[in-house]
């Protein structure tokens, strides 16, 4: 089962990012970097946005997921991908994969929301489904890989991932005012954290931000060793809720990134409504907790992350209503 | 009363539209053209969204504004600027004179909705209101503008304006895929139609979009003769519900752009909503009036332009629940 130890275990360089940028080019989307002067007057501090809700299938992740398959040897990627996600990792797989004329299978528990399954089949994918608790996710994975030769796409510690989502962090040092070099990211494993840290070396300083409850990378970069969340509950950050962060990515992040922030849901459904008001996009709860410390922390000017921009309308509602 | 005859009143040529783009470089947002998979999917052709919504002010408006003014002769324009809206037209004055460091009066009614008038304020702008139907609006206006030297910068019969708002067609022409030739404007008074027909002239075909019974734009250009609305009842899409074409705007479009298209509101919310769910963005019925033509109407693929997201939490949410 060698799929489990692929090759590309190690930190990628900026040369990396910058050949995944060369991959992506013209399929991904270059995001803006957006703000607003009413914004900036709410926050008592000058805060520019990277909309990264706008990038193809509403994510970062397509980045990662482009980068990856982009970069796979031919007769490797011919055979199709599988990666094991229900959420925005999916969908970006999922498009990235039929981009190539590649197949893609997604393993997802088999109580997945309809409209996630739905949407990563409209993609393109074969979704499979497993039942939670009775049913071993990475064995059905790995039979299935081993079967038909697909390659498994990590969600955030493969160096091919991190380099595509650096090319997120080339964007921002490219476009960010002069003088400005504090940088807020949306946090769950760390792939897009890491990758924009790696792009903005020397340049700006990278901070991971967190909801409550799930401050894994926070306490990581504290006690200098990687910890776990204590508990799985859940919760409106869906998006970046991982138990701990990734062995690649935290060695980064160690090197590389200031100390975390983490933020309340409500500070990052309060940062939702903001950004529909004030820029005008759509975020999802993990996608607004680097705005959210942007706004409500402490701290000189700087640029946050938007990382994502799938939400269901009853949470999108229950943000405005706040 | 020199200021209501000004000397702009010839149509703008590309070489205005190009000097437009110089000084507005830098301060206006290059905004992105947005697509989605899903979206053509739902819609059965594809469509490319310019998405003006995420412009500075939340609207295209800011280029016309922006121009107009950078454009005055050094004096004038040191005296400050003047202008009748209460709506887009009103913020991107605001900001654009604040950017200048000049004074900018916006002539409101006093019964103009709380937000607009504090959002105007908060840009920098002096709000002057006046009781509709006890007082005349242009003889108040005339008056300021006499006392304190201001310049009027009309909403869209301007050719500054005009060249401005064709600041978004060069944008579009340089962005759209080729191959695409037909593109969808939201119609007011048509300053952005006739900017970006300007803009696009030999490349696509412009057709303006406007609301069930504000067609003034596509029953003139049927006519070949400016026609008026019967009445003025209002609506959802308020930021385009003008009473009749500008006499500069309707000669360029007149000469350069395809029929008109009509949508209802109720196409107008569905449109809000998919541009919600499938391109994160915030749009106001008024500024979703060309997607909801590219996605319910027929013909080929296209350019759909979203001029503005400038919206109430209440009318936001009946599109979410449609």
């Amino acid at each position: 089962m060698t799929i489990w130890t692929h090759p590309f275990a190690t930190i990628p360089t900026r040369a990396d990012i910058d050949a995944a940028a060369d991959r992506i080019r013209g399929h991904a989307r270059r995001t803006p970097l957006l703000n607003a002067p009413l914004l900036d007057a709410e926050a008592g501090r000058r805060i520019w946005v990277k909309a990264e809700c706008l990038q193809v299938t509403g994510s970062f992740k397509f980045r990662g997921a482009y980068a990856a398959i982009s970069g796979l040897p031919d007769g490797d990627r011919a055979r199709g991908v599988i990666a094991f996600s229900s959420g925005n990792h999916a969908q970006g797989i999922a498009h990235a994969a039929a981009l190539h004329g590649i197949p893609a299978v997604i393993v997802m528990p088999s109580d997945a929301p309809t409209v996630k399954v739905a949407n990563t089949r409209a993609y393109g994918a074969e979704v499979v489904t497993y039942a939670r608790g009775s049913q071993d996710r990475d064995t059905l994975g790995a039979e299935l890989a081993e079967t038909r030769g697909l390659t498994l796409i990590k969600p955030f510690d493969d160096a091919r991932v991190i380099a595509g989502q650096g090319t997120c962090g080339s964007e921002i040092g490219h476009d960010m005012p002069d003088g400005v070099d504090r940088v807020l990211v949306c946090c769950g494993g760390g792939g897009l954290t890491a990758g924009i840290a790696l792009a903005l070396q020397g340049r700006a300083t990278v901070h991971p931000v967190e909801p409550e409850g799930y401050d894994d990378v926070a306490r990581s970069l504290a006690a200098g060793a990687i910890q776990r969340n204590p508990a799985e509950a859940g919760g409106l950050c869906d998006a970046i809720l991982t138990p701990q962060p990734g062995a690649l990515t935290f060695g980064v992040m160690r090197d590389l990134c200031g100390p975390g922030a983490v933020v309340t849901e409500m500070q990052a459904l309060r940062a939702m409504e903001a950004a529909w008001r004030h820029l005008r996009i759509v975020l999802e709860p993990g996608g607004a907790v680097a705005l959210a410390a942007a706004m409500f922390g402490d701290g000189p000017d700087c640029v946050a992350v938007a990382s994502g921009g799938n939400v269901d309308r009853a949470v999108f509602e229950r943000a405005l209503s706040i």
